[in-house]
């Protein structure tokens, strides 16, 4: 019977703005996996490509949890329209550990990450502008420490509706199937 | 005159297996940058892949640091020839949490990070086979809390040598020439 994930801090949305489809496609299956690796709830994706969306959904299937991805054509509506805080990560904001304290009373927050050409527009309309430190790096260092900042990185156990879960090895791989509940079809 | 970032935690050095050069070449070269912005001492690329060399130099070249990139043909050497402790990041490990207290008292840490296929004597060969979460997600978001854990997130101000760096700001970007210290040509 799969362990019960304990959730902490406040449900986080990713929003991935300038996305290229038909380019090499693994720096966004990167971010979307570190996403729901590190207890994301949703990925949103500008523009929308369902070969990731599919790629990510069979991670999922096997591997269990609730994480979705979405494509989105506007993503100012998407970031206007979000009812939490907005955190967009880049190298030139406020540094991580100022802005945590003030995310982590937040009830949901939704992470923006760019790729190499941010529109302008997006630094007045985030909450906050956030630094993991202040030297290039990549957005999926960047979207990892947040999600760990705000709610930890989350311990073993098998994912609700998961086939599979890892058990933790000091050498070597061991998988294990998870069991149906019991009652379930 | 830049301010000196206080050191914390072990030198790391990473080491990357299973490049493939001619490949797109974003996903190294974001594990490269994380590893320079997180503090990271060294990267060694296997195999060498000089174009991402000069890349990063010319990152480090602008930012400072003495942060270096070098080429390994054979890296199960460079492995038994390591002084200090060898991390290999899997998502079959041992948690980071675990594994964290020990390592932060080394004096040197090896991470090792694989591409898709991880030969299997890695595991043996490894001081400690350690997971960041235990979902398939990314070893760039691997490194990147793998480093925080050992020396915390670099905070704002130029390094070494500079000529320019980011002032943290809650709105826009402000980047700032770096002076020459006074008497240096």
């Amino acid at each position: 019977m799969p362990r019960r994930r304990p959730e902490r801090g406040p449900a986080v949305d990713v929003l991935r703005i300038g996305h290229r489809p038909g380019r090499d496609p693994r720096l966004t299956t990167h971010l979307a996996l570190t996403a729901r690796a590190l207890g994301a709830r949703r990925f949103w994706l500008n523009p929308p490509d369902p070969e990731i969306a599919e790629r990510i959904e069979a991670v999922g299937r096997r591997w269990g949890g609730t994480f979705a991805v979405e494509g989105t054509e506007r993503w100012a509506e998407t970031v206007r329209a979000y009812p939490g805080a907005v955190v967009h990560l880049t190298m030139y904001g406020e540094p991580l550990d100022r802005a945590l304290p003030k995310l982590r009373r937040r009830k949901e927050v939704l992470a923006v990450v760019g790729g190499a050409k941010v529109p302008a527009a997006l630094y007045s309309m985030a909450t906050a502008n956030v630094a993991v430190g202040h030297q290039p790096h990549s957005e999926v260092a960047a979207l990892a420490l947040l999600l760990a900042g705000l709610k930890g990185i989350p311990g073993p156990g098998a994912w609700p509706g998961a086939v599979a879960e890892i058990v933790p090895s000091r050498r070597g791989k061991n998988v294990r199937p998870v069991a149906a509940p019991p009652g379930s079809l």
